[in-house]
């Protein structure tokens, strides 16, 4: 569900979880362990990338839906978990995202150095709340340093899910590139970094970075039980379940699950 | 001078103060009550409007002028009142900018979750400056997250009024529309957020206003004697003079009072 | 070195040090005082001006580096002192960026109210990164607030260099003016500030440049011994040798020295 691509010392961390990508316990973990690991593995750059069309339709709803607030409690753990590894990465991470990405995996592509989305039929959002779910402070504020208070309040509030070319006006993505090409653009930027003095550019990162690296600085402060709260409160629970139902009837596959 | 009319859970707030919806101590007072009794009284949002061609031309100088220090200390407690129910108002306000609105009217709007502004030769600004007034810091800080460090310090330290285009530009105002179609436009906008899950909503704009909602939540801390004593400086109370007697020379209905 | 000329209430300080206005002992320690000293000697405002072509290349590398860690450390403490000067300056500030504007050239704009620049075949740009150098927490802050904490994590890191055209379009310079008309804009963007009643401009500007001035409030925390350490590591300095190594090969003299 998670391929590792070595392109020198870039390594490409491809999620391939049929059919949409979705982050259950076991990918979350994986990822997680991915990017906490890579600098050790000889990583001096990574580049998070998804499938054709589809990056990361964040949460899988169904298979959480199933799990008791303990179970819940290791996988949101491990979520968190992988958001500091990426916040607090110590080599640079790009984001290809290669089409659809909204929630969670518009959460990853936040935390991420560069974003360079595919141009096309594709949406980005935090549409959490179109579920029934909070974003948690943490997230939030790591979005309002790419698009603004403004920006970020509006977009919180109404969970929109934005075209690749609203996104990009706005910072939520730094670049777009036609579908085949995202991967590549990506590689490119993070290319063009490691030409530079390594040193001062890990300085340069550290202090620039600052920021989004203290939203993540303690683990155990950061709102598990909030969040926990939150996703075992009726009002989520029904509008999750009812999520569930039309996305059986459906069977859509290259629908976002959350 | 202040109508309120009931669209379901939207309430409207339409301020109805002839000729330029300038606000004295009689509307302040009424317009800070009408917010923080909305609630109560069923309001699931509100949406705050003006007249067309004028939102609200901010304080009524001449009036104003008129007061001693303790009358102005009364009347300045409940604009601050005002925008403290505004910013950390527990449903979501929109502003429905029907035309001018410089000064207080501008800082109505900004403390609103949502502005839509009426396109055509109105303008919208923080020009206290241009009259000797200073823009305390909780509502610089305010302005500050809708547009950015940059533009908030050239903008009020200039007095500078904008188009609508120009401050749709740089996020003062959010949307803009035809003069007839601002309300309806507002309107549209809650109602899409009336549909969301409202717990989810309220929660999230909980997080996504905290630092707005900070900035009014000490109310015994907010620099109601500074501006006091801005407002009877010399220099001030000369410029203020002089704009009334230019106002009474062209009683022109339309201008910004401030 | 530095040419002060009087228009009425605005000083202009215009470096005039050939080739490439490049920042040495003597003229970081010649600026800082003209900045400090301005407002004593009548000046209302101040406009800080290059040469055509030129604003200034920043710091002299080839002269710097003939200094032992003492004698940087007193050229170190005048540029941050300049740095300090600006962002608290008293009176309003305008760049008047005459030309090609990288690095220290880039910091001293950052600093000040409004910035004008040259459009043409100029560049401006934060690009220390790129010869081995830290920017110290205190500029990224002042950077940050111009152009939102995403642009600047992303120039900084890459140490971008930037055509006027795309520095204007995030917010890095204010306005953009044909070569000759450069001085022209800044100094009438100074005189409309004269003309407002002085003390609402000079207590709007207190707050809205406030987070300015406290980066530099307590000039003995500024990170000076951290520079230094940057400065005379073996990556620096081998990256900055074969700078100037490349610098004397070409004798370009309108070539950014930093």
């Amino acid at each position: 569900m998670l391929e590792t691509i070595h392109h020198d010392g870039i390594h490409e961390l491809r999620l391939a979880r049929p059919p949409v990508n979705a982050l259950d316990p076991a990918l979350a973990r994986q990822l997680r362990e991915a990017v906490e690991s890579a600098p050790a593995r000889g990583a001096r750059a990574l580049l998070l990338s998804g499938q054709p069309g589809m990056f990361s339709a964040g949460l899988d709803v169904p298979a959480l839906l199933t799990l008791d607030r303990g179970a819940f409690r290791v996988f949101w753990a491990d979520f968190f978990g992988l958001c500091a590894a990426l916040a607090r990465s110590p080599v640079p991470v790009a984001a290809a995202i290669t089409g659809h990405s909204p929630a969670g995996g518009a959460v990853l592509a936040i935390l991420c150095d560069y974003r360079v989305m595919a141009a096309g039929e594709y949406r980005i959002g935090l549409n959490e709340v179109q579920v029934g779910l909070l974003v948690p402070e943490c997230i939030q504020a790591a979005f309002r340093r790419l698009v603004g208070a403004r920006q970020a309040e509006r977009l919180l509030v109404t969970g929109a899910m934005l075209e690749p070319q609203a996104a990009h006006a706005i910072g939520f993505v730094d670049e777009l590139a036609g579908p085949d090409e995202v991967v590549g653009r990506a590689r490119d930027w993070l290319d063009a970094l490691l030409q530079l003095p390594p040193h001062a550019v890990a300085a340069t990162r550290r202090l620039a970075r600052a920021d989004l690296a203290g939203l993540f600085a303690e683990p155990e402060k950061l709102p598990i039980e909030d969040f926990l709260d939150g996703w075992f409160a009726p009002e989520t629970q029904a509008v999750l379940h009812g999520l569930v139902a039309r996305l059986k009837s459906k069977s859509a596959p290259t629908r976002p699950a959350m």
